[in-house]
């Protein structure tokens, strides 16, 4: 089993001496990306489990990283990564998503281009297979940002996306999870709902032969929700932002407090005014302002010198990073 | 008729120097609100239709001010404001709201408390007679921040909000500009459609005696809207801000060029990080920024210790402020 690599609080590696050495390209090509944070804590998980979960992280960073490889978009490398997340069970997006109060499936997401600042973004659909690419078919043929459930949908059936029958994200696991939440918050009023209840993502980020930043979130969002409630995935600025002139950010973690603390754009606003590092920025905004609210979750970063972070102050984030310095690194606990 | 004393780019007061003078607080009792941006151009209205959107917007500082000046909050003076100007047929929101594509109104909404940086947000609510009431409630009665269509009607109905049946929000005025939004639309792929098809909204700003701010944003949307497309009002971070700690704003404009360009929160983001003033800011992000972008609108901008702006690219933006050291101006056009 892989070795986990990382330290609990941020990743750091200052990658842009490479930049002398390649002649394709003035930093780095990388792809960081998240399966979500949450309670993770050491034992929490099998042997296999924890098997299963990096070899899928290994997957989607390989499947990204090829892409950009071969002289791909940033786009193209994330998506391709949040599809393979999508549409595995194990992760709480696509496939695997956490069931609403009225026991159906919910899925958000959202993408953006940090060379032109493009975006998309859908909420609430319940029979689209791949959230993501609805997301990018938004960003590129429509002349809106976001669309929202049945609406959503139908613009989905316009432009040919794969449909599923809502059964399709039905999986047991997440099934039994629900029925216990509903029984949880019959007896004690949500306060003895597990606290991972309330996050599961995943997201990713590249940086491509072009210098382009991208960035995708794309989520079930949280188990029992309601009214339609929209989290921080879907929001431009919370769950997910990109510039190639600050950098880009997936957000996992208790949606509110990011859509709240626009979180994606605070860090990219303290590296484009405030001169802090990718590092220094996710450090400010996870370990102080988000802590300060009482608010648990993590961000992935990337700046386009190829500098990354992995910052969050939850147990555990499911994470990887895969660069042109010959990094290769999946982690779930903290450490 | 009053005087349009505003000019077009911005306008500043700088305020603090009241505060040594005041005995209730450190800075004067302010709002602000806008009624939307446009080509509002001289010529464009009758004297009696200038008079008639005065009028009103007097009426929603006078009735937000009273609420500062007896000691109330800012968010219940920027309640009062919105609340009439909903009530308004003449404004893009609530009564006044324009129709989709399908010739319904779906109203957005959002509001945040600088003090806390709480906030709620609702999207596509078709039969909920004030929409920035119902943001408020799900800011101050539920988990979340933001619900969307069905889910947040069933929300208002739990809480006990104030419905209406869809016709209500049928004004003769807006039904022909949707008609013939249809035809022009029909003759020549929306290249002939007015310009201010994209916009018109309301919203607030208060700094009330404990020098708390506050901002809210209410719309009926983009004319011909479809897909359950979400625009920036409801966008924390996009239409609407506020943390005691740089500003508060509510945007007006071609919506999808507000959210990627995280326009409320890059404001208070150069505010806070860049050390600019509110003016300075708001002119950086509506005359560089958005303006580089293609995209037209405004923003009304407060900072906590009184200083305002009200910026626009737009030919006008209906306007207006009323604070503690006399001023009260409202403007239509620029100059």
């Amino acid at each position: 089993m892989r070795k986990i690599l990382l330290a609990l609080t941020a990743s750091l590696i200052s990658a842009s001496a490479l930049a002398q050495d390649d002649n394709t390209a003035n930093a780095p090509l990388t792809i960081v990306i998240h399966g979500g944070a949450g309670a993770l804590a050491p034992g929490r998980y099998t042997a296999d489990e924890e098997a299963a979960f990096q070899a899928k992280l290994n997957e989607a960073l390989d499947a990204g990283y090829a892409i950009l490889e071969s002289g791909g978009s940033s786009l193209d490398a994330i998506e391709a990564a949040i599809v393979l997340m999508e549409d595995a069970p194990i992760f709480n997006a696509g496939k695997g998503s956490v069931f609403t109060r009225d026991g159906k499936n919910e899925l958000d997401a959202s993408i953006m281009d940090g060379s032109n600042r493009n975006a998309g973004a859908i909420a609430g659909v319940t029979n689209v297979k791949n959230p993501i690419k609805l997301a990018r078919e938004v960003m590129e043929n429509s002349v809106h940002v976001m669309f929202a459930r049945e609406g959503a949908e139908k613009f989905a059936k316009e432009r040919g996306l794969e449909f599923v029958k809502p059964k399709y994200f039905h999986t047991e696991k997440r099934w039994n999870s629900y029925k216990a939440g509903l029984e949880a918050e019959k007896q004690n009023k949500e306060s003895s709902l597990p606290i991972d209840y309330k996050w599961g993502t995943v997201g990713a980020l590249a940086l491509d032969a072009n210098g382009n930043l991208a960035a995708g979130t794309s989520t079930g969002g949280m188990t029992l929700k309601r009214y339609g409630r929209v989290g921080d995935a879907p929001i431009i600025g919370a769950g997910t932002f990109a510039d190639n002139n600050s950098c880009a950010v997936s957000s996992t973690g208790h949606g509110e407090y990011f859509m709240r603390l626009t979180i994606a754009r605070d860090i990219c606003a303290q590296v484009e005014y405030g001169g802090k590092t990718v590092d220094e920025a996710a450090q400010d905004v996870i370990h102080n302002r988000l802590e300060n609210f009482g608010g648990d979750g993590g961000v992935i970063v990337l700046g386009p010198n190829g500098d990354y972070a992995m910052t969050f102050n939850s147990a555990g984030m499911f994470r990887g990073v895969k660069n042109q310095a010959g990094v290769q690194e999946v982690a779930i606990y903290g450490e």
